[in-house]
């Protein structure tokens, strides 16, 4: 299984990548990389070279580039050769921690969409903070408009996923809706509902409310992708801001209060593992026709490794494979 | 200043709505209060009847009650009587804890909207956890279909209550969107940037993201009905599940976690008092020609009290009533 690897993007490249790189060429011997990225610079972190191959290249995108122009334009980036090898099947899969916009630009106009896919859509698994569940919330914003038969295939496409990669056996699907009554919704939700009860392939549940979501109240939940993306940051902003203020609970109370944040440190670093979903992977762009996985762009080379551990899982499984078969049997 | 409320509303009415109203007559008596319910009910928890009337009727509204049949079919439930006296100049404003579309049903059929104002926004004072300041987040949820013209009426509606009530000069508003470059977003969001930028009279500050609305981006945040729904729920979703998980890291850690606990309880208590906002009010329904004031269902005598005092500033600042000219100049 060949892996391309953006090796020059996020806050941390190429040193992040490569040692991520590393961790995973170390524990799965099955997988292959190719980096893609300037030469020098990352053969300044890279101890072995066993099954890690280098394709030099001075280009790559930036993370305040536009995404649609610096595809189009810069045809050597590392990002564009690595998506270039994925179409030309020289690589199973992409990795990237770069430009978001840009690696779904890659995504659709190089790797190319599924055959009867309008809209593929960005999906993470986030954290379920009672258990070690976690849910696939889609789309978290590849499209900031969103047709209700997207919704139904974000459904379809993420079902595929929470079944192969994560191993759920009939995974519950929930709308992300503003009441969790039928009949509740905007125009979008009230017909994608439509969509998805008559689907008898999804095992829908029905709407969803965003204060559930935390709670595993499905194992996907989908919805348009302004939304999801509205929904993910504002969690990622409570979740933080609420870190801060126990930092501050702990710091601004003394020697009392030193004490109990030690007393209490095991208990606060789970807090915050739970919150941290990259041990899940990164954010997969799903409807393409090969795995396309982001991580966060301020992400270190643990976030790295989970995120190739994730595309391993997508490679073995064959979800992507099996998905082209599925809405190619659909189109007949 | 003379308030109506609905005495029936909420999960526990009459009580907490009696008692709430009881504090506010004590420390405001230039307020008077019509309590519209069950008599009998109302009377149980009734110490003082100083500035306050009963008016007896059975009829109530359920929280599961279809909202517009509701409001059609219940000529006497104690929601429909209070709208009814502020409509016929009886009282000055309305109160309730009930039927959340049940009250935007009222305010908009029976009340009534500004002359010029299509849809009404629902709009509470949320927390900004790193100081004492909040922000006002509008549309939550009144209209789950929103055109770009509203979310700009939202802007001019909340300016003015952020101005008149939290005595904000020149407050800030900020569009909720899916980055902060100006050409982000959905359709909708790139026409309402458009008209939010060519208005004066407000002071625009561009796109916000939701990870920074803790972080008191803006005083103002404008946003459709449907998104706006979904981000206060997951703010209030993640502030919960954190909250239990601050629990469980203090009852599963044994003595250690206990003791640490017990040093800490001050700080983390300040974080609780945080997260609530309901010493800022309830969510005002803006755009009616009179207050209609909602708080949470399972309102305590507190929130109804602080909700009181809000309607108080409403009324005596007169922010309704320079809004109706304002909107009936611009109408000219």
């Amino acid at each position: 299984m060949k892996i391309a690897v953006d090796a020059m993007g996020g806050d941390y490249a190429p040193q992040a990548i490569v040692e991520g790189v590393m961790m995973a060429a170390t524990e799965f011997p099955d997988l292959s990389f190719q980096l893609y990225g300037k030469e020098s610079a990352i053969r300044e972190y890279l101890t072995t070279e066993k099954n890690i191959t280098i394709i030099h290249t001075d280009e790559k995108i930036n993370s305040d580039d536009d995404p649609v122009r610096a595809i189009r334009r810069k045809k050597e980036a590392s990002m564009v050769l690595g998506a270039q090898a994925v179409k030309n099947g020289e690589a199973d899969a992409l990795f990237s921690a770069g430009n978001t916009g840009a690696l779904l630009t890659a995504g659709l106009l190089i790797v190319g969409r599924i055959k009867g896919i309008d809209r593929p859509g960005l999906m993470p698994t986030l954290p379920v903070l009672n258990s070690d569940k976690g849910f696939n919330l889609m789309d978290v914003g590849a499209n900031a408009d969103t047709k209700p038969e997207n919704i139904h295939q974000y459904a379809i496409l993420a079902s595929y996923y929470a079944k192969y990669v994560r191993g759920i056996e009939n995974p519950t699907v929930g709308l992300l809706n503003n009441g969790t009554e039928a009949g509740k919704g905007n125009d979008l939700t009230k017909k994608a509902y439509e969509l998805l009860t008559n689907d008898k392939s999804i095992h829908f549940i029905g709407n969803v409310e965003a204060r559930e979501l935390l709670n595993g109240v499905a194992d996907v939940v989908v919805t348009d992708g302004f939304t999801g993306n509205a929904v993910l940051k504002t969690i990622e902003g409570t979740g933080m801001s609420m870190m801060k203020l126990i930092k501050s609970a702990i710091s601004d109370n003394g020697a009392k209060g030193k004490l109990g944040g030690l007393l209490l440190k095991d208990g606060l670093y789970a807090i915050k593992d739970k919150l941290d979903y990259s041990k899940h992977g990164g954010a997969a762009l799903i409807g393409l026709k090969a795995p396309v996985v982001k991580t966060h762009g301020s992400t270190g080379k643990e976030s790295v490794y989970y995120t190739i551990k994730q595309i391993r899982e997508m490679l073995q499984t064959n979800v992507i494979g099996d998905l082209v078969d599925y809405f190619e049997n659909q189109a007949k």
